[in-house]
């Protein structure tokens, strides 16, 4: 048995069923994280590198080292249309290990999106070619090619376990990682929980008060609230 | 006498003036700042969830606990037409407190918008519903409804203290908070620093010097600026 | 000799070579930042106040005390049509140094853009007027106008050297500062690099890895980089 | 009516009673906030100097602008045996406002210790003589005199309001802020909770675990907690 | 298949053998990590909250929700001797979650020590019983006890997966976590990266360069290193 | 002219005269920093690894990558007994670069120290060793040794100019950096201001107020500071 897993590329990997990645597309970040039992999700401090990126896959992972994105190339060849590669790094980095020409053969290769526990770059250009980018930070510096990592082995990227597969789900509101295992089951509750959003916001929109529509008045009193004058 | 005041909600709040609040309205968060002396802007932490996000009115208040929103569903049966909430937590959090449903219910009561020392959610949505919304961040992360907070106490919001009926004013620069007994006060003296604005705007544009404009060249060699070559 | 250099103002610069400018200014941060050896670069905190904002000039500097932007009128003065400002602070602060004010006059006076290491204010106004703005904070809070700085000193901005004169590229990546001794060499390996980006983007557009485009494989495979399934 | 009170100093406060405050000064800053009902509070990145500060005593308040101690000198004057300075500013600073002169000079006056929302230095000279100083960083920049802030007015320090003549107590754990008028109330709550504690302590280490002690089993189980093996 | 896994308690978990954990408990956090191929460490916000704070020892895992230490007494009835307890949140948190009375019962059931990726409070105490504490924030705001986690489910603390059962080991460097099933060949590895350290310390000791006793000068010099005067 | 001066070592330097270092450190970086009239302080975010650490010397610089630390054994050969070694990294990093066998090394060559702008290890040995150290971080991450940086060029640490031969002074309460040229100068400035100062705080802890012993009334008076009961 060896100590780590560094220098290691896994070519087959289970992806989630697509149909359920497919149903997975069609909801926001929130109403899969709510719909997963609140888990799975990254920090915050991930953001959309421009205003409105949004993408759903499976995803291809790959471990890099502060300030080197060589292994950035290793994980494009095992790009399949539909996947999305989530980045992670062995330390705190900011460096832009990812612009505009990775993004052109990741998404030549059928990617649909990425996101990196580090920076990227050529936000510009990433946003013409509407190349859904999510990371940490910003900045113009580049990175060397010198170090191995891993591709498609288990990461934890801003907090979250991601496992190659997995379908991950991003817009502006953060990252949510579905095990591939329970992707149907999530998509089902997703759908169930929408379903029921769309009546309470009619009802909302209408005037009525949550007090009212969840029937909080009562636990709330019983717990002490009081209201004065 | 008692040790602290969660689980209040007071009813019966003191509004500042309609007519200074619509005055208000017209001037930015820097102008407003200025007018008072340079007092009472929130940390420039919070930042618009949109782009051109912008809101005056009168503050209803909120105090809630960390991972939960219970209390913001209290905090809108209390809200009238012209409000804007203002909710404060009782330590540091970056859950989404606050997305498109409760959107809807605060603009359904009439709410101009909300600001948050916590995280919100569904900003694509808000900013299709161009409800203004400031928060700390934005995380796809709901919160739960299990503890008590108080509506329209005193809170301390982002390092500034806003009492209900206080007039906010917020945009793309910031955050200020103007007491309700001073809002016509404010409004007077932000209207003749924006008289005043326009001119200097003029003669700037016009290729004058702020150095000459404001006479800054004596006091500065006074204080023994040198020009060398 | 002097033990500090505040409270001067060096009238005659250096600037880089206008032409060298002009070729500089058709490329990005990160290739120039890439062409210079990966050096010059500011740190990622800095970003533009508006989407988009892009600027490339010759550095007028200015150094200023926390909360307090008076030099910045002294610096109006010595600017010449295709300079930019950039503004270090002594000391850590967000305040909002600079507004539409300033940028009018700046404007008028012919500049291409600021870098500041502390707050600025008015975005909106900022982005109506396309004044290209870098800032490390956003903020409502003005500035007084109290003690001496200076101008066209060396300084330090952001983790920067920037001397008066030299090139700073500014965009949506970064901002990178090219020392006037060196603008036309920049320009000529940026130039070169980008011939050869284009190239590299078609291949990888078409579908050529990077593995095979960058001869990446052989180099992997000595390092102990395995492929298992 | 003015619209700010910059330039003030209030010379008579009222301070809380001399008996509560000396029985709050035997409790931690922890049990006290339990004790107040989990309010009021400083955030936690103000921390001691030194390991091992303590302090507890009625506050003088002062508000400084970012990089200007002036109002220090002023603060120094109004305080009596037994007082502890509570320094808020006007904007994020982390200048080192106070070091081993003034804090010479506020121990000849009586203080109790100090508590500023920005920086302070000379720490090894403060930790030998013992005087609690507790800050949001530790800077050898010093800062000017230049302008007017305010002695004893109620100011917000790391998110919590403090008024003049409050107890505040401060120590490894926090800070927290005792509103004068509840100084007894908040002494007598402590200590019937430090008299609660010392049982359960002692129970725990015995060996009893929290579960039964507080009676946890059921309510966890009516939760739905499930025990897998 | 379930969702997610709150709500529960695993009380059959594998720990890493009793030997090798003995064994690794003899190394540092940097010798363990660099033998376990520079992966498993966590990020290095978390701090011990007394100097010199050191512990080795089999993770029982406790899963927690922001601002509720409830699971904590969950999680103490599971503590076996020689265990250590790994603190994970759901979202960012920086409240007191585990004081001197938690630690009383920790240590009243044999725990060695706890990481917690939030806050702490009590840390004189905690230092005075030398009940080694590590966590992201000191902070004297308390919990409450109102929501389901979980015990002894896999978790990400502070950036790093840990399951039940693992090695954990943490001093003033930093915080590293073994895997059960390597926890041997790691403890080997850490021997064998010792003995050599020994040697070589003893030798720069002496006087010689790192430059020659690892033969770093024609590597050096055939990637371009050059000596100037 | 080359483009950047990575990949050099430059041996001879001009180091501060010896004489005026021993002066300079008698003082603190607080006095020294004042002396030099306010400049030349690195950013606060650089500590001590161990309290109380304490230097004064001449500077080696070092420039390396993110994540590697080769170029440390470099610039170990060129320390000679009264240097202090100032490490910079090309982006940000909070890897350990640096632990207790490269201090040994770095001690047998005479070395009072180091600054580093990113990580540390072996912090306890550091402290037993007694050899200053000052980091922006501590992680028992190491590093590899995989690319060329330089010695002895210019740098930018934390915010400050560094030259190599300059004077470098630390302390618990920052960093400053004395340029070489001035090192006598600023010496005497920091004796002249010390004297002064020692009279100051005796007079001081004597009862007298800094109001009066700077004559601060009548200037706080002309600006309209007003005392009210």
């Amino acid at each position: 048995m060896q100590l780590n897993n560094l220098g290691i590329v896994k070519r087959n990997i289970v992806r989630a069923d697509k149909d359920a990645v497919a149903q997975l597309s069609r909801f926001s970040s929130g109403t899969i994280h709510e719909a997963m039992g609140r888990v799975g999700l990254m920090l915050p401090y991930i953001r959309p590198a421009y205003s409105g990126a949004q993408m759903c896959g499976t995803a291809i992972t790959v471990l890099l080292h502060p300030g080197d994105n060589w292994m950035m190339h290793v994980a494009a060849e095992q790009i399949q249309p539909g996947d999305v590669v989530i980045a992670a790094i062995t330390a705190e980095c900011t460096d832009g290990y990812f612009g505009d020409l990775l993004a052109t053969s990741f998404q030549a290769r059928g990617a649909k999106g990425i996101v990196i526990d580090a920076g990227v770059r050529d936000v510009k250009e990433l946003a013409a070619m509407q190349f859904p980018t999510f990371s940490k930070a910003i900045s113009a510096k580049g990175t060397i090619k010198a170090t191995l990592g891993s591709v498609n082995i288990p990461v934890v990227c801003a907090g979250a376990v991601v496992n190659p597969g997995d379908v991950v789900i991003a817009d502006d509101d953060g990252v949510v990682v579905v095990p591939a295992a329970v992707a149907q089951l999530v998509a089902d509750a997703a759908a169930a929980r929408e379903a029921n959003e769309t009546e309470k916001r009619a009802k909302l929109a209408a005037g009525t008060l949550g007090l009212d529509m969840y029937n909080f008045r009562e636990p709330l009193a019983k717990l002490g609230l009081r209201y004065i004058d």
